[in-house]
């Protein structure tokens, strides 16, 4: 069973700890805490056994570290690991891109410390850990990204991890992630804002919207903060789609001033059938 | 009670239908259907009472005319009921766009025949009148566009007939509708579609996807033909907000080349605020 030790308690670790307890993964979970406030709140939720904002003691009987914190804070933390981790130990992590971090990481924490970068896709609107969940993972995808520098006695343990989370675990390069987020999950995120400034800033818009403004633009309540830093991350993956979104849109502005109903109607089919094969399962006809 | 002709049934023709006999707001319910298999299928449904190809038919009973047909065939069939409509019929339509079109069917009816336009805004990815509800306009706005035309008498039996389907009733001119439905309404269509064309296309991130990219698409699975008509009828009034989406999205490109972190965060937060606002039901902050 052993030692489960989550640095960041907030929505994503918070979830980490009522799922690991709840399934019963690790016999003591421990977490890595700065705010007092929400050291309360993990324990008291019942996400941790265990506060502390000493490092060493966060890690020191740990099997499995999991960072949960901003991203941007984790190849120092993973430099500040390196000496205080037991042997064995395998880090993973829940950030959402992963391209430069993972090799950031990787050189932190050193050949004897195993790491695999990995990204939950699941969240919410609401950050926090009074927002954490059990079942945050049940059925989301859990992309994992070794490297040719991931040792192999350490991907095995954070898949089974992710497994027994609930999560369907898929494995891509850091890379390779990075372009497919950028589009899957990014470019949705942006297309929802830009949509939501556009639209919702009308107050006769306002009066007569309907469930497809809503749909179309829930993310964009999303922590503008964490997205921020997420999109920067990403920049050079959101180049292309973003280029392409604006390209498509511009065409149709196109086709809207030519009254061209043919072009339209083809512009729209291409999306109709690629969302449609979304619902069914399928993968869209060439 | 009196009669209602409705002039084609399917999705929402049908719900017209299913709505007023469940509420009993008319005694006898009319359908104006060229195929036979829709006609069959519209009275199996219960949908309507009597179905006819035969406009005069059709018409020449009725209190109330609802015309549910393409909006491109709204005027012609206008010029074609004005001879045969008894004396204080009001006709009314669904149309999604109203500018030109109720500008044209005042024309074609004359002074002699009622004419308010309205638009239910209710509806469905599912086409047809298999996919009619009786609760379809049941807390959905109704948006009616009464002109310096309108028959004072005819309003009143119109507004009184979408309260009674349960639909909150706003009264707009067709030009000030037209621009508010392209914002709440036709550019959510445009950029789910857009973000559906760029994201569902790449396979990665097919494999990645989560409820971000299907609540944010969800509407691009709408029929294309039916969306090619609205958007090209409504392309005046699109100009604007979809050249503000655009210079949006050109703006975030610029950021993000830039890793602007802090001006990408305030381009998030107005998306952010303005989306969390219609949630509360509040205007958004100036």
């Amino acid at each position: 069973m052993g030692t489960l030790a989550i640095l960041g308690v907030g929505l994503i670790g918070g979830s980490y700890g009522l799922a690991a307890k709840a399934r019963g993964l690790y016999s003591h979970v421990v977490g890595w805490v700065r705010s007092p406030a929400t050291a309360d709140a993990a324990s008291r939720l019942g996400a941790i056994d265990e506060a502390t904002h000493d490092l060493g003691k966060a890690v020191a009987q740990a099997e499995m570290i999991v960072l949960c914190t901003p991203p941007a804070m984790m190849p120092a933390l993973c430099q500040q690991i390196r000496p205080l981790a037991p042997r064995g130990v395998v880090v993973t992590d829940a950030a959402s891109v992963k391209g430069r971090l993972v090799r950031e990481c990787e050189e932190a924490l050193g050949p004897e410390v195993g790491f695999v970068g990995g990204h939950p896709m699941a969240g919410s609107e609401r950050a926090g850990v009074a927002n954490a969940r059990e079942d945050l993972f049940v059925g989301a995808h859990y992309v994992l990204t070794p490297t040719e520098r991931t040792q192999p006695w350490a991907l095995q343990p954070v898949e089974d991890f992710a497994q027994r989370l609930g999560a369907i675990v898929l494995r891509m390069s850091p890379d390779d992630h990075d372009a497919a987020v950028a589009r899957a999950s990014h470019l949705p995120h942006i297309a929802a804002s830009a949509t939501a400034q556009v639209a919702i800033a009308s107050s006769r818009a306002r009066a007569v919207h309907g469930a497809g403004l809503r749909d179309t633009t829930r993310v964009a309540a999303g922590d503008p903060q964490l997205w921020a830093e997420i999109l920067s991350a990403n920049a050079d993956a959101l180049r292309e789609p973003l280029g392409e979104t604006i390209a498509r849109l511009s065409e149709l502005s196109r086709l809207l001033a030519a009254r061209d109903q043919e072009g339209i109607r083809e512009w729209l089919q291409l999306g109709a059938t690629l969302r449609r094969s979304l619902d069914a399962g399928e993968e869209p006809e060439p």
